[in-house]
């Protein structure tokens, strides 16, 4: 196997991060000119090139864009990936490329499986999904210096080029919702904190109460696992307050959690959406066939699949990105599970 | 672009047709001495090599599994995307390939996209699924001497490598749990006759009903598009009858016809299960979760991935194959959806 030469050491030599060689190179950022001109020099010291530039001199791109996700665990639902595949597939063939569809295996293994990709040129870059913080992928390919989007943020300050979904404010235009229902005591079924798109929503949620004066109980936000039996159980200890003390709408992070909840309050006796507000998160296809029907969040799956491929390609043929962060808005589908309060 | 000798003048030389010089060249069926030597000796005069030979002589392989899919409609699910992928991937790259997934694009534009993946010598051969009646794909793959295996049959009397979920079982098994119920007034909510996976469902209809010595009324069997809608609309027609002759079950060849079903028994004010027994088919991760949950029957998806690629892997390899044709289980899950019929 030939010697490879990192970003890491040419960061070490321009001593600076590896991230700010990495960034200056793909000219995705601005550093002083002092600093610009140490990094060029560190890599032209160690005769080095961004990953890309390299195998397009070397005519070795393999014009493949791999992909890999986290399955959904047994009896659940993907709510994304057919149209987020699909929507890849048909931006990368247009512009030249084709997905190389890459197993998911647990721990470490699945970064080890992005790492063989790269050190056998299978492919040009990567496109990420289910990114968490602290994310060893993320890590990885910045050390790598290799060409990546991340469907996804991670941690603050990490820098790299992502499309997002903005959970924030779709978590808010469900608070707004409710809120113009009548409702005041709004519950969360929210996930835990180490879950990076759990704390995009739950951001939406404070912000959303905050802005109508509401500071929520502690006891209103159950933090667990996003599936039915946490919805459930939350939900029974919800409803096991007195009737002017417990909340009057619960907000379920994903549909599941949700259904979990509708199922807590019907198995009460209660009727869902005029005695108990339900939201979820998501739209899953089946969530118009429930009973009552969900009032839920929709997200621009197809749009994200857009731009994360253009975002990709551009970096892939050596383009500067001028924006190298898509926030997308996520719609509010609202249903039967939210009705006006009836006061009482 | 170079000329190509096709297995089509090969078969014109041997007096056959291209589908047995395919599976003769392939080792894939045993023909008569004197016709397996025409053959044999009709590709040495157009120095014909099935192209997977030819090619890896050549060393071109590329170790990509071509997969394309038809995407969900808007607001349905794919129950089987995620799974099936995975498992292809996995099963994949154990073996040495990868998965280039490329979109679905309507009509012959679609058949257009395997012949340039072909043309170029992009993948090694492709894994099908949504095979339907008389299979563009299938007959360009054949005429093309290029190898496939089929998730799913085609045209009887075809021949190809395929696996296939016995959905005639699926739904005997159906029926037989009905007919154990005391149910005897059995309805369908049927696909077109043009649906192959449809025609194979509806046969496990009317063996499993012939069993136990019924026939059913024509008016039993309503035939569409597998859409809620139609479920819904569908079975308000079976609920017009008079008690002592309307159905007392109703089958949905899926589960989105099935909730239709339940919606339209309870808008009538029937209790699902006791009143009307109601069964869906595919076992979509929320129908677990719908009031009442839903009998359904579950896909082998896992086991199928693993299979396509484990023929396909042997083909590729050179190999003979033992059996080209696989057909597994599904299962019955029965859930609340179907009780014992109270008598009255």
């Amino acid at each position: 196997m030939s010697q490879r030469i990192t970003l890491k050491q040419v960061a070490a030599q321009a001593g600076v991060s590896y991230q700010t060689v990495s960034k200056v190179l793909n000219g995705q950022v601005r550093v002083s000119k002092q600093t610009e001109q140490r990094i060029w020099e560190a890599a032209r010291l160690f005769d080095y090139h961004p990953n890309q530039l390299a195998r397009s001199l070397r005519s070795q791109r393999s014009h493949l864009i791999g992909y890999s996700w986290v399955p959904a665990a047994p009896g659940e639902d993907n709510p994304i990936l057919d149209q987020f595949m699909q929507s890849m597939a048909l931006a990368a063939e247009n512009a030249g490329y084709q997905l190389l569809a890459f197993p998911h295996r647990p721990g470490t293994l699945w970064t080890e499986g992005y790492r063989t990709l790269i050190e056998t040129n299978r492919v040009d870059g990567f496109v990420l999904s289910s990114v968490e913080y602290n994310d060893a992928r993320i890590v990885l390919l910045q050390e790598q210096g290799f060409p990546f989007v991340a469907f996804g943020r991670s941690n603050p300050g990490w820098e790299f080029p992502s499309v997002d979904i903005d959970g924030a404010a779709g978590m808010r235009s469900i608070v707004e919702h409710l809120l113009s229902l009548g409702h005041r005591r709004i519950a969360a079924l929210a996930w835990p904190e180490s879950s990076r798109v759990g704390q995009n929503r739950i951001e939406g949620y404070f912000s959303g109460l905050e802005y109508a004066g509401i500071t929520p109980a502690p006891e209103w936000i159950l933090r667990g696992e996003g599936i039915y039996l946490f919805g459930l159980e939350s939900t029974s200890r919800f409803l096991e307050g007195p009737a002017d003390q417990r909340p009057t709408a619960i907000i379920g992070f994903n549909d599941v959690m949700a259904i979990g909840a509708i199922h807590a309050v019907q198995q009460k006796g209660y009727h869902v959406g005029t005695d108990v507000a339900i939201t979820g998160f998501d739209d899953l296809p089946m969530s118009q066939y429930l009973t009552p029907p969900l009032t839920s969040v929709s997200q621009p799956t197809w749009e994200v699949g857009q731009r994360v491929i253009e975002l990709l390609v551009k970096i892939l043929n050596g383009g500067p990105l001028i924006q190298a962060h898509v926030l997308l808005s996520p719609q509010i589908i609202i249903r039967q599970s939210t009705n006006p309060i009836v006061m009482g």
